[in-house]
């Protein structure tokens, strides 16, 4: 578990310096300059902490630093304070100079700053055509390793197929260790992922329940009311499965299907996660439903297309739903149905985990309230919490019984959360890599969803905005049809 | 099941008289005159429905009206409605002239409103000390049978002792049959006490964990903050167990601890409950806890003691708590344990079934926030509805394991809840018994409490509106102590 978790938090900060390769991308905007930001909180960072932005553009550290005051103002964080840090806390390099360059400005900065214990992480908010030679060019210069410690930090997509995972892994290892490698699913940074194991294995209640003699299905959805936006052209090449399922949730599955770990660590941890997509069995193509979102007419006017918005024919998909199964003792013969898609009438994170029925009904059918099991819907966004769905007597005479539910709000209980890369960024500094994905368990993943991409098959439309993928998705779970977490 | 969930209510009311013993004491104006004037509010009532009052005062049909018609504006009823009602459905018989002239008088009623099937009810809401006589009275008149049906109302307490509700239930069995006697506990009456079984029984997440296996132990509190009132004379030859325990208590236990009834009929129920109670271990006198509340001071005065309420000395209990043990396959060696008593700091009846704990802790010592096992509160009144207490990871960095609820509350779900009596008024003119407690159960019940109340013990004083008992009832619970409902 994170560090938030295991209470490494507590002690103090190691000093570092961060550099973050594609610093005046959308990424670093949008999200790791606001959470570095943010963790300036942590009193234990004050004069421990330096950002290095690294880009192709040439800029100057004033000019950098104006940037990230302005991505600061745009997140909605204050003005004043925003700019009293940047100019204490961040630089910039152009790597037009070359790797040896940035590597005597690190030294430098670390000189400046009294950071001389040399721990250094690298984050590569980079597209994937710049990947190895960044990674080589550290490499060439020497920084990958130091007197302290170096860590890599690397965005998704880990490769776009099983044999392009492996094969960046290997490039990757032939420079860093694994032990130095965070790979980041940004999942895994929010509290209500990583929340997860802690309802499972704090609760017995639950986890008595968690297995295949009482639980009936799991569903796990995750659905976007956004299209493709500015991302079409790297979303035509990759597709639902590539940009989500291999990703986004089968992170989910695993968290929610694993053994308990034998302690809070990140190895036995990954191990457990790792376990749970070897034990997956073959998905049967057959229960794979490939959908793309279509033009839509309705009262708030048309909704563009697909194609529309890509400028162009495709058939890469924007929606799946799949059905597959977990061949082992905890959960062998129950189905666990997994759909994602863009442009869907809602907007939700969730996992739904449906229980039994009573194996008989003493109650009998004029109690046409009853309509469905327990089930325990887990949202992760927006609207973070749970609801457990149960049977309750209504109301005085002649009534039928009610399905209610208890629920739990994480913002009534505990205000706003805090952003999941806030979470990832203080555990790359901490050390704790629970919250990165292992290079064996990306390859799990793809080998897993990779054959599916390899089959024939037909990819439906489904009208955006109105449709929950195409038709045949319902025919996918059983009776109780896909939950929605309202 | 009563009415309310078989569904009996459907069909249409058959035309009665119920004729009301006492119907000029505390329990008819408050409770049983309302109950009667709502339930004309269904539909299958009209027409069919005739009150008799019977008291030992003289009084006129208008003048009895003009009695209820008070009673109903006390109880918050519309007067002009209320009129109507009491003028067309509502009639007086003095009982100073004999069970011959009520006899008679019945007959009459039913010729006038047309009641020709003889169905007929009466409710002893009687003082124990006339009991006997009403009842050879009324067989005597030929009053214990007739065309229709004839059923027998009886309030607590049936009995003082195991003696006396032998012998209580031989000298009603001498002139009714079982199947025509409805002892009323009206804690049976409430929603939220019939949905014990339905939660139970149509929500299989619970009942699979609803055992030995699952529970640490179970508490049933029915706590009160008012003193004896002006039941002080009653309630000094009874006490806590007599006037509580033997009845309420062991209602609420039945219910919690019962097998699966085969159907939901009265005679399928009643004989799971019966079997609970037979099934409890004789009770540990060590394992039980007597006090009485004493004059205490605080801020906002003093509040009187028992013995200052009453008027004399004595060794009455006015608080009980005690363990005991279910030796069944599903509850041996989980403990029960109930208490109940007055002048305590809170009013709430609720039932705390506290799960056992995870077998090993994931989560360190320094999760300090980790404060107890699962929980489910099911309170039965006030603020009536469920809580199940969990454990959640905290927001944030370095967060501690917190333990929150899952909550649901009737009010917010259904609105008002209907009356205990009114349900249970409605069951008996339905023929409903479930929800009335067999002979055989009450005698059951004594048997296990009685000899609590023959072994010598020891009536320690707490302090009235302060103390939650005397201190040794916090240590007849285990770490989690006494679990209040808020």
């Amino acid at each position: 578990m994170s560090a938030s978790v295991t209470g490494l938090a507590e002690s103090a900060t190691e000093p570092h310096v961060f550099v973050i390769f594609g610093s005046t991308g959308d990424l670093a905007r949008r999200k790791l300059i606001p959470a570095f930001y943010e963790l300036q909180d942590r009193e234990d960072f004050r004069h421990r902490s330096v950002v290095l932005g690294v880009g192709r553009q040439t800029l100057t550290d004033d000019e950098f630093r104006a940037e990230a005051a302005e991505a600061l103002r745009a997140a909605g964080l204050d003005p004043d304070d925003t700019e009293r840090w940047c100019s204490a806390c961040l630089h910039y390099q152009s790597i037009s100079d070359g790797f040896e360059a940035l590597a005597d400005r690190i030294r430098r900065i670390e000189a400046d700053h009294s950071l001389l214990a040399e721990n250094r992480a690298f984050y590569l908010a980079l597209p994937p055509q710049v990947f190895e030679t960044t990674v080589t060019g550290l490499a060439e210069a020497g920084l990958n390793h130091s007197a302290g410690w170096t860590r890599l930090v690397v965005e998704k997509p880990f490769g776009h197929s099983f044999e392009s995972a492996v094969a960046l892994n290997d490039l990757v290892h032939t420079v860093f260790d694994e032990e130095q490698i965070y790979r980041i699913d940004h999942y895994l940074g929010k509290d209500t992922v990583q929340n997860l194991l802690v309802f499972r294995f704090a609760n017995a209640l639950f986890e008595s329940a968690w297995n295949r003699d009482r639980i009936e299905e799991v569903q796990i959805t995750v659905a976007e009311s956004l299209g493709v936006e500015d991302r079409a052209g790297y979303y035509d090449q990759a597709g639902a499965v590539r940009d989500m399922v291999q990703s986004h949730l089968a992170q989910l599955l695993t968290l929610v299907a694993m053994e308990p770990p034998t302690r809070l660590e990140a190895a036995a941890i990954r191990d457990e996660k790792v376990k749970v997509l070897a034990a997956v069995r073959a998905i049967d193509p057959e229960r794979v439903v490939w959908g793309q979102y279509a033009t839509s007419s309705g009262i708030d006017g048309t909704i563009p297309g697909y194609t529309d918005d890509l400028g162009q024919d495709s058939s890469t998909e924007t929606f799946v739903a799949l059905e597959l199964f977990i061949d082992n003792w905890r959960w062998e013969g129950v189905p666990f149905r997994l759909r994602t898609g863009k442009k869907l009438p809602g907007k939700a994170t969730s996992i739904a985990v449906v229980f039994k029925e009573a194996p008989i009904s003493l109650f009998g059918p004029e109690h046409a309230g009853h309509a469905q099991a327990n089930v325990l819907m887990l949202t992760i966004q927006p609207d973070e919490g749970f609801k457990l769905f149960f049977d309750v007597k209504g109301p005085g005479e002649g009534a039928p019984l009610r399905t209610e539910a208890f629920t739990f709000s994480y913002q009534e209980a505990f205000g706003d959360l805090p952003d999941a890369y806030e979470t990832l960024l203080g555990d790359v500094i901490d050390g704790d890599q629970t919250l990165f994905v292992r290079g064996d368990e990306v390859e799990r993943s793809w080998h897993l969803f990779d054959p599916l991409l390899e089959s024939p098959h037909e990819v439906v439309a489904y009208e955006a905005g109105v449709d929950w993928g195409p038709p045949s998705a319902a025919q996918l779970v059983g009776q109780h049809g896909w939950l929605e977490q309202a």
